[in-house]
């Protein structure tokens, strides 16, 4: 157990009048108490409580090697596990539930908990603490962008070829980042071409580049279990004016948002400096996305960064900001980074450039 | 819209009192509708009302290329994807709610509501709908298991050849499948040597072959959407009389449970079948988990064979039968097979031998 960061929990819960916390991610999980697992469809939980007696309800298929210093409560597939979390509750008043718990678990100890129990959205407790990466996580926050920035050129230069297909170029980018060191992918990588690069969300295909193609490509890896996330926008053989417009545009609003963090300023005002760039430009309906997440542990983190949350951020936060503009059925253009926020502005973590590149 | 099947679903929901369902497995999204998403942390809704008035809740990035005969509620990350639930359960009673519908929206939509309103767990109006395979779907799986009957000789294969580590032999078996024609893995593969079987849930190490080692091997692909799963424990240039002994056991507990499926008997019953031949021979606490689990577009569907589940077999159902022995440090045995349902039986749908078999 790392007691630092459940203390810290424990200080979060306190504050927003929680005496029980519910935690089901196991990213969460192994961050408090350095174990985890995959539960599928098994009921995996710590429930820490304000008096300090902390819990974890095991399936008897869960694999443990290693000493855990608290109750654990193991049960089995013919067990009702939401009846033994509930019996942990008898004396809880507000309990904080995971903002991942799926229902068929959340309804039934809902079900089972006294009538003067109030269930209430809590893992902002942990989220929040998970948000401020102390100097070990920042470390390898750092040489993850590191790693990143060294593969995504090796996906460029696959592209430059100019004969492999989307889909084709996606598939080396795992075994890219196992050579340089990483564990593989932090999500599946996109490589998009052309129009495809307009669609947000686009699964790599077997299509080809064409001269004139932008090539957005969307790309991180894991290192140690620390997440990287890049994206840049290259063009094949040639570049139109609209295309060349739309880059300056998207990376002048890259740029001038990454110029105004620090401490202090609202995520919702950092989205804003970004989006107002493409907005007075005549782009606005074409940025369709939130500009940026946390990240850390998981690719996505809590943390938006948005017109909707208003939080101020502080040292030691990581997130993304990728503006981004699509001209359905043309072409895409996104460049993101990572930036640590540190105490009088922010360190961008990946330092591949941002020039306009041609290449092929 | 697969109107017989949402009518089906109606039907369930008649029956249970729900006049209002929140679908959010997109699994059984693209079942009713045809159409689905990966929606990662956003909100992905179907939500069938009773009255015939169906809505669909997509946030912006989601790629819609076809016609959907139903309201769309298209959302953007700015806004409250809840509250527009919400707003469509005005006049609603008794909501649905999906099994694994995310606490961060259920809770805020549970708040929003009236206060009439009462929520249950409802997926299972369209779990039951999906436990009864049609026609089609019968062929597509029998097609998906005669597949994994294949790759899992070739598997056999190259454990034989006694120089490759359980992730080399396990990092092939995709590739398998895809040349077979199938498009992948439903499941990572698990192929472990000795002791490592008696962790049920292994992953692949650096591992290699000592004589005397029983092989795990566990897998499935994917045909046209429907997964197989099969079992099969072979032995590596010899086996003890205990690993005979266990070996059999398995099997026989296998056969048994296979030889009394027929629609009526209750899933607990066939669990119970298996688990008294193993407990009988004093091998019981080796046998910890379920008997089975149901299958199709999910590798793990709603529904157990286990002591817990007394819901009668009816035709069209398909689950496994994978009963195992475990000896903690030294070996474990599982075989498992799925079963289709029959009028009068049940069609087991692998016929790979489950004969004893000594390799390399």
């Amino acid at each position: 157990m790392n007691q630092q960061r459940v203390n810290k929990v424990l200080e979060e819960m306190q504050t927003r009048g929680i005496d029980h916390l519910i935690i089901s991610d196991p990213s969460s999980i192994d961050y408090l108490i350095g174990y985890s697992n995959h539960p599928g469809e098994r009921m995996f939980v710590l429930l820490l409580s304000i008096e300090g007696n902390h819990v974890i309800f095991l399936n008897n298929l869960f694999y443990l090697d290693q000493e855990l210093e608290m109750n654990i409560i193991w049960y089995d597939d013919t067990q009702d596990g939401p009846a033994l979390v509930a019996q942990y509750l008898k004396d809880a008043n507000v309990v904080g539930v995971d903002k991942n718990w799926e229902a068929r678990f959340l309804m039934r100890v809902m079900e089972l908990a006294n009538d003067e129990c109030c269930f209430e959205l809590g893992s902002i407790c942990v989220d929040y603490v998970r948000m401020i990466k102390e100097e070990e996580e920042k470390a390898l926050m750092r040489e993850s962008s590191r790693f990143n920035d060294l593969a995504i050129d090796q996906v460029i230069q696959l592209c430059a070829k100019g004969n492999l297909t989307e889909k084709e170029v996606s598939q080396e980018v795992e075994g890219i980042f196992q050579k340089l060191g990483c564990s593989g992918n932090s999500f599946a990588p996109i490589v998009a071409y052309g129009a495809n690069g307009a669609d947000g969300h686009h699964e790599g295909d077997n299509s080809l580049l064409k001269p004139g193609d932008s090539i957005v490509i969307d790309m991180g890896g894991q290192y140690h279990g620390y997440c990287s996330d890049m994206t840049r926008t290259v063009f094949y053989k040639e570049v139109s004016d609209e295309q060349r417009k739309v880059y300056n545009l998207v990376r002048q609003a890259n740029e001038a948002a990454e110029a105004i963090i620090k401490p202090g300023v609202r995520l919702c005002d950092i989205d804003k400096v970004a989006r107002d760039i493409i907005t007075e430009a005549g782009y606005g309906k074409n940025f369709n996305h939130r500009l940026g997440h946390f990240i850390g542990r998981d690719v996505h983190e809590y943390g938006d960064v948005s017109a909707v949350f208003d939080m101020p951020v502080e040292a030691g936060m990581i997130f993304s900001i990728e503006p981004g503009i699509y001209i359905q059925g043309d072409f895409g253009v996104r460049i993101e980074d990572l930036v640590l926020v540190t105490e009088d502005g922010c360190e961008v973590l990946n330092s591949y450039s941002k020039d306009l590149l041609i290449i092929g």
